[in-house]
């Protein structure tokens, strides 16, 4: 259900795959807040921190950000106008304190490539990349890719093989590819590697339609 | 590649399929970094909030707690030992802010079943759950499944469909249900609804066989 409907930029007319830093704006605090996700889950309890001071200042900045927002429609108005549609989503976003942030980037063969070093808060088996997470990546990479290399549309169909444990820790290298585009249908390929091993392939099928926007 | 190796509880020699809540503890403290993540999405740029001084505050606060945490490798052992390992994961997990998070519970008839709101963190299309996210949320609910209906495993694959948009901002329920045991083959089927209506179906093919646990 990935719709990557990135800007096209008007200098190269390609499209716009990854979204440009706003420096001192929120991707700053977004960046920071991802730190603490990975300290909460690092220190656990035990640590000697006060847990309860610690929740009463996040919850109060918290409280603050929301009374200076705008409304809930006004705001997914905005995310969804002009350069907003890269910046929100949990896999890429740098406004998404969710995404690691994997940064993608178009080659000239028509695919896409990011490499993301992947922390505690990603972990499913011991020491290893959720399988789930995995499946966030690749399926959001797919999309991206299709936008870089032809049509792009909404998942229909997803399937993923794990051939082996992806580690944390190190650096993967997550790739994906248009394949083919048969009137609607589009299919598409990925793969997530580590150290030029491949960990998680995927294939997908994907619909060329899109949600309309809210305005 | 979901191993919920959940502790079995020793009244009722059931498995435990969520983790206590921790009062006082880490869990308050994640639950309003969720606030955070959700609210900075909310605020966005544009918002008049100071994002400069909020990263400062939080970089203090992950600097912190960092410095307080054990090294990593006690804090992979302390993990995953004991009832820690139903507490981190990025779906279900009280320590962990990327998980929304979803809470299982287990039933008579052998399947688990859980209902979660999922927030703006958790979008792909407008105003919809990313498919990634989606894909995220049931391979860990057939891992939960797995673990509640007989063996358990590793993924091995996974095949997704997506059926209809799932909407933000509405109750889903996701549900997991193991259907055979073949071997070492452990196949296993899932679901997220909404207001009754399938959205995504989810069927996976687990191994039985895990990863060691740090020590």
């Amino acid at each position: 259900m990935t719709v990557p409907q990135h800007e096209t930029t008007t200098t190269t007319d390609r499209p716009r795959l990854v979204a440009e830093p706003h420096r001192d704006g929120v991707d700053t605090a977004v960046a920071a807040a991802r730190r603490v996700i990975a300290a909460l889950l690092r220190a656990g309890d035990g640590s000697g921190a006060d847990m309860n001071a610690i929740a009463a200042r996040l919850d109060a900045m918290a409280d603050g950000l929301t009374e200076q927002a705008p409304a809930i429609e006004e705001r997914l108005a905005q995310m969804w106008r002009g350069q907003g549609v890269t910046r929100h989503d949990p896999v890429t976003g740098p406004e998404n304190a969710l995404a690691p942030p994997l940064h993608l980037h178009g080659k000239d063969d028509g695919s896409v490539e990011g490499v993301v070093t992947l922390d505690l808060p990603y972990q499913g088996p011991p020491g290893h990349v959720h399988g789930g997470v995995s499946a966030l990546l690749l399926d959001h990479t797919l999309g991206v890719a299709n936008h870089w290399g032809g049509p792009s549309g909404m998942t229909a169909e997803l399937t993923l093989r794990y051939l082996r444990p992806t580690p944390l820790f190190e650096p993967l290298t997550v790739t994906g590819r248009q394949v083919s585009v048969d009137g609607s249908r589009i299919r598409t390929v990925g793969e997530i590697s580590a150290g030029g091993r491949s960990c998680v392939t995927v294939s997908g099928l994907f619909i060329n339609k899109h949600l309309p926007r809210p305005s």
